[in-house]
């Protein structure tokens, strides 16, 4: 057995049943050793970047996690932007790097520590890929195997999750070994409980008990930790308004009687209402990024209390403006035990106040009755619209990076088991078509449903025939608005529509001829009278579908926070009467301003 | 003026006409002034990556060199594969990054030094690409705009040329500056002469004239300090044979009299005999690469004394079995003055020597007849040279990653003004095709001789719109072996024909079906018979080309190293007979075991 084979089996016990590779000089090898290994399988891809996208999807849905093999130099750099994906939204996966052979690194002897590479394809990725995985390893040793391969799966799973990379040089991959002879790594698993949690998640009791308008915040946290059923049992007996962020927008049902919405820049202005007049906010699992605060983290939820459980520390200890109150520094399936545990009998009913939340939710709908008698082109609104009545119960449904995302998130409704991701963090335009294959083929083939943009298509559209070759079901919308429609709504709200590289200088190809190019079914959505029936034809056939839906090249997003105002004033702005009637929290100056220049 | 203004203003003074970028919210400011700015203008690509490239080849082939401009997060990571190859290739390029607000940087406060992210796609591009850049740098305030802008350019330009890369907060691009209150950067330009160059020179030419068989090595130094010209006059009165590395290729016409070819593990057998049966070797800008010298570089050029002339002076003191006896760290532009004014009237006669490297040239063609009579597809080294006989004088050529590149270098006969380049070092498959874009770009769109494989074309196959979009007559030479070539012909020598993830697991889409797509013109040369008629149609045409050349799935790389032979004994073997003859300077052991074997 050589460390390849080593290699293989290690994932195999892992669970790993596919990898997803492109094979080079230095990971020959590695890649050698699938045909001595029939219980792991291999996926070629057309650009590594597309690997690594596709391992973090298989790792989001998927039963455990995945693994990317690249060789080394471009390989490996071409990794870079799909492992941030995995570093920013907290999904473990392993990169596996082919290196030049330990002699021919520069670092093999001092004389050459200085010289910019000495073997062929020599790069230094263990230090380029540091600042975005927690562990980033070069193998030294052929009998380090085990210890390195135990320890970087162990760190990529446990605590804050997260991708790690091997680099491992050419000669070692096939070094002879004895497993039985090897080291093993013994992690600390010990989790110390603090005694001072316990009286914290009584507190917690007691402002939830207490307040008389608490709320909850649900963070991509929920789904890392894998607790989507331990929240539905926190807050059966809590009867207050439930919110998510963008990362937890699929944690909970869209028909829970109590969700409200997401919150944020782009958030729906009912559930932004709740976090700003709420008294009392419990977050779990979100760091309260910058597009869910809005850009002045301070306006955010000013009149509450702010409780927090979260894994990672230092997103709790950050102090940009925005403090929390009680910091519980714990993975959310501990903090749900214990607060079955120690918190008996807990039943809280702020009725009048979830009716406010709900009568919000009523008024201030996302999809509005003009959206859906638009005449020319496709309401993006009114589509996802439909879109959402006719998936089904499981869908897993994916999103790319620019407008099409916030139309996805806004109007979207998820229920029961369906999934809606992007890539958040990161956001690279691109993720979404190579993360649906990915987690097609983590789940035997299944539907997905890929929802990209014009301009995002593009950057990983070598894999369409990646697609095609193994047959993954996978339905392309593309939401067409002929450039790139989030920078487009900025350059005209603040550059005077001087649409410079996104409608100027920006053309697209033709994606029907394309599609046809690489034998992808391809048809078009032209007006709302036709989305139920495209939709649904695209969705009854077994194959990959490219659907192009055409929005107007304006389209904007509706509604959306502007630079400076707190998240429960988005743009376009309610009327000042109403704005007032609901904050019952005290509005900032700010909103003043408008009311005077109303 | 904000600093966007100056930025742009400061690339039209360092005479950039064009630049290559993608934009994205964090870059928005920067893009926008090209709105006020008519002297230089963009090309929006698909990907970033591929801007990167086509700065890089704008760089090798323009009046001084380009750069890209793209937003934070996985615009900047995107970049970095393409920051690579002019990295390791000695290319000034410079890549302006868009990043978060100041106030939203991780490292704005201690706070949140340790989270993964602050701001919205904030990454640390800064320290991700400092292994690959001369300088990577973030502006931290408005003022330092012109210093930070004249020291990068600077540093990307002199010494041994780089890539450098400035990373720009969104708040800092439109700040307003006033240009004649900032502050400049002073360079120290003096260059010292050392008095040890003069007496290093000197003995070169005692060398030159006292060695009975010395030869000149052309590196990529030679282009990269624009020398080409003051090397025909260094070598005009110096009858000795010349040979060049893969990067030193173009460096002189291969008509030129002593010319006998390329050395290395690809290289010609006849410049690896002259080589390893040297008694001196000048090395003109070449940092003696593995490729170069054999796995063992202790074997090449065993019988020799070796001077190298060197911007880098890491590059000199490598110790790795390779020993240089005259090291001399200097520009070769200002060699080859010292030489010239300090050496006069010299004129070295190896008459007989440089006749045995001239009929080892003859002795041993790359183009061998069978290869010209193939019958069925076409054989590459016959494709090769037609191709280069049917080329203009001042032709570009770009080569890609993998077997095709070895076919090209091996047997394209370079002459007058052409170039025939890659990114040697990084080697990115993909790079070739958006460089052949650059280069185009560079050069008034200029017909550009792109020459890829079937593996290769894929990664950035969304630039074939950029192409048809900006109309760049580049026409593409596709060597279709249906596979990773130079994989399965080690995989078929070392791995016993397993021909995993390059023959099992890969395939190819329908090329033909895909430049229809793309509205690229395409065709199809099968056999040898047809290669001349469809190359020269393809080059009568105004536009973008594909030509689809089907070589042999299991096309040899002819000849080509085993893993620890010494240069001069390639795979297939010669006989044993004629390689005694061949080796005037003492053959090592392992070429002895083929001899008892035989």
């Amino acid at each position: 057995m050589n460390v390849a084979d080593y290699i293989l089996d290690f994932l195999v016990k892992k669970k790993v049943r596919h990898v997803f590779l492109m094979t080079g000089g230095a990971i020959s090898f590695v890649v050698d050793a699938f045909s001595r290994n029939k219980k792991i399988s291999y996926t070629c891809v057309a650009h590594e970047q597309a690997a690594a996208m596709m391992a973090d999807s298989y790792s989001r849905v998927g039963h455990n996690f995945s693994a990317t093999m690249v060789t080394s130099g471009p390989g490996a750099t071409n990794l870079l932007t799909g492992i941030a994906c995995s570093w920013f939204d907290s999904i473990p996966t392993i990169h596996i790097c082919g290196q030049v052979n330990s002699h021919e690194l520069s670092n093999a002897h001092k004389s050459t520590k200085k010289v910019r590479q000495v073997g062929f394809q020599e790069t230094d990725i263990v230090s380029m890929a540091r600042p975005i995985t927690k562990f980033s390893y070069q193998l030294k040793n052929e009998k380090d195997i085990r210890f390195a391969l135990e320890k970087t799966y162990y760190i990529a799973q446990s605590g804050r999750p997260g991708p790690v990379l091997i680099d491992i040089p050419m000669g070692l991959q096939r070094k002879k070994i004895n497993p039985s002879k090897l080291k093993s790594f013994k992690p600390n698993k010990q989790v110390i409980l603090k005694k001072s949690t316990i009286n914290e998640i009584q507190k917690i009791k007691n402002f939830l008990t207490k307040s008389k308008r608490p709320s909850i915040v649900v963070g991509g946290g929920v789904r890392y930790s894998k607790t989507t059923k331990a929240l539905l049992a926190f807050v059966k007996n809590l009867n207050i308004p439930i919110v998510t962020t963008w990362s937890g927008v699929d944690s909970i049902d869209h028909d829970y009687k109590n969700y409200i919405g997401c919150i944020g820049d782009y958030g729906s202005r009912a559930a932004n209402f709740v976090i700003q007049n709420s008294d009392f906010v419990l977050c779990l699992g979100s760091r309260l990024d910058t597009r869910v605060t809005g850009g002045i983290p301070k306006n955010f939820a000013r009149g509450a209390f702010i409780a927090a459980v979260d894994i990672d520390k230092n997103e709790l200890n950050k102090k940009r403006g925005l403090n929390i109150d009680i910091k519980i520094n714990i993975d959310l399936s501990i903090f749900f035990k214990l607060f079955k545990k120690y918190i008996k009998n807990l039943h809280v009913d702020k009725m009048d106040w979830t009716q406010q939340a709900l009568e919000w939710k009523i008024k201030y709908p996302t999809v509005l009755q003009s959206f859906r008698n638009q005449k020319k082109y496709v309401n993006p609104y009114a589509f996802m619209e439909q879109l959402s009545e006719i998936l089904k119960d499981d869908e897993i449904v994916i999103g790319d990076t620019g407008a099409h995302l916030t139309w996805a998130i806004q109007a979207l409704k998820i229920r029961r088991q369906q999934r809606l991701f992007s890539a958040f963090g990161n956001s690279p335009m691109g993720y979404a078509f190579p993360a649906s294959l990915g987690a097609s083929i983590a789940l035997k083939k299944k539907r997905i449903i890929c929802i990209v943009g014009d301009g995002s298509i593009q950057v990983n559209i070598q894999e369409l025939h990646t697609m095609v070759a193994n047959k993954l079901p996978v339905k392309i919308f593309a939401m067409n608005n002929n450039g790139y429609g989030i920078i487009k709504q900025f350059q005209k709200l603040y550059l005077s529509k001087r649409y410079e590289a996104s409608g100027k200088g920006f053309s697209n190809p033709d994606f029907k001829k394309i599609c046809k190019g690489f034998k992808v079914s391809y048809s078009e959505i032209r007006k709302n009278g036709d989305i139920e029936a495209i939709i649904k034809k695209a969705l009854v056939s077994k194959k990959p579908e490219f659907i192009n839906v055409f929005v107007k090249p304006d389209q904007q997003i509706i509604p959306k926070l502007s630079f400076g105002d707190p998240i429960e004033d988005q743009s376009p702005k309610i009327p000042r009467k109403d704005f007032y009637r609901n904050m019952l929290t005290k509005p900032i100056s700010n909103n003043k301003k408008i009311i005077e220049s109303n």
